[in-house]
């Protein structure tokens, strides 16, 4: 089997290392000349291929931002044999993109993991290990595919999790492209103040976390946003009218209802 | 050298782990009585004290929440020989209420360090080590308990910085407690969701990071809030206004605007 990885960064780069096995050949594409040196340096792929052979590969794994999915998926040219998996981070906008003729081919995939960091040599073989994997519409999918894909995030010792893309927009938004508008917006919040440098000299482990994927990347974050636009508006406007209310508990200087909102935000953790 | 530690919790406790050594003896104080029986089963402390012991010992470390600091100073009454210190995360309201009489005693301290867990179970031999440990008006302060202050945050193995009370608690809102502030209101908002299970069943690293203080005391914050409720709310408007900006954006669908808004918010990290 050859698997070709349209995207040599942290999610492609990891994938590769995390698949590889001696019946498998891992190949790769990317139009960043460096991290294709890179990746052969690292040996993340064995060889960089054309996009031609791309597209004559068994498995075609799509590890870019969410706009260029949609671009490379409205040209892709592959036998019914081929299977093409998307690893970007919104699913509704990219299977309603999908061309009718690769429909069954094409698995829309959600894997819930990520570092902040980015390109080839943020890599890492287990990234991908006992985390979740989430599949799209997969009904859609010919057995073939979804064996294929099934077979490929076992083999990554993934939780297979399988949801409609209008739902798995929603949560998403939730639980991770809002939350990276925090991220951003604390970050930006603190380095406007007069003097971040002193600020950030006390920075202890709570700050940290809560600006770590301030780090992210603005291209696939903003194309991210872009596609999620809908729900994501959502979300900041639920969390608006929380931090609202705490703003308002506070101005008043009812320090019991504090307690009290505090400890419903505690029950989080019964849960996670 | 006796030390006391009044308040046998994550803070209180670590700082007994860390500070322990031949020559001084640590001795322990709480007004729950399990908290004493546990530190004594874990060896955090080698007494349990009465306050009147803790009175007479000849460094007191007050590791109890911000209000009872402020409770407990008002009816101390020590020699001018014995060396209290605060471990609070306000400083401003806590130097305005020492008493004349013992303001050269009074180390007011705030450790950048902690976690989300507390009670003397979770405390740990190197929570203080390398961290910074912020002095206020320490112009204040007698040279005995000022010198003995700085040996102690040594010993821990810490970083001392003096600043004003004032320039403390600003920084402080902006880099610990409106932060703070947004993990709570984060999970409170995915709570509100009406499939909460299903979408933390979904939850990877970074929403992980961005909820962890929401696991945070509700006594020990909701105190915090109150002492420091004017640099609070500058510092949640702030935020808010940073986060309207990305939602008008958003509506607007001007992603151009995004990806620069998020280009600036990586910046942080040059700093941190």
């Amino acid at each position: 089997m050859q698997i070709a990885i349209v995207g040599l960064g942290l999610m492609g780069g990891s994938f590769a290392l995390g698949i590889k096995r001696s019946d498998t050949k891992v190949v790769g594409f990317d139009i960043n000349q460096k991290h294709c040196k890179t990746a052969l340096e690292l040996s993340i792929v064995e060889r960089i291929v054309t996009f031609d052979e791309v597209q004559k590969s068994d498995v075609i794994i799509l590890a870019v931002p969410v706009e260029a999915i949609i671009k490379i998926t409205k040209n892709l040219t592959i036998s019914k044999d081929t299977t093409v998996i998307d690893l970007g981070s919104t699913k509704e906008a990219i299977v309603n993109a999908i061309p009718s003729s690769i429909r069954e081919n094409f698995i829309a995939a959600h894997p819930m993991t990520g570092t902040e960091k980015h390109g080839p040599k943020a890599a890492l073989k287990d990234l991908y290990k006992d985390k979740i994997v989430v599949l799209c519409n997969i009904e859609a999918n010919a057995p073939l595919h979804k064996d294929r894909a099934y077979e490929l995030f076992n083999r990554l010792s993934m939780k297979i999790v399988t949801m409609d893309a209008k739902a798995h927009d929603l949560h998403a938004a939730f639980i991770s492209h809002m939350p990276h508008a925090l991220s951003f917006a604390l970050a930006r919040t603190v380095l406007s103040q007069e003097d971040p440098k002193s600020i950030l000299t006390l920075a202890a482990g709570g700050f940290k976390d809560m600006s770590r994927l301030a780090k992210s990347s603005p291209q696939m974050w903003s194309e991210i946003f872009k596609q999620n636009q809908k729900n994501l508006l959502q979300s900041i406007e639920s969390f608006e009218n929380e931090l609202a209310k705490c703003k308002m508990m506070i101005k008043k200087g009812d320090f019991e209802a504090i307690d009290q909102w505090i400890r419903e935000a505690n029950k989080l953790h019964h849960i996670l």
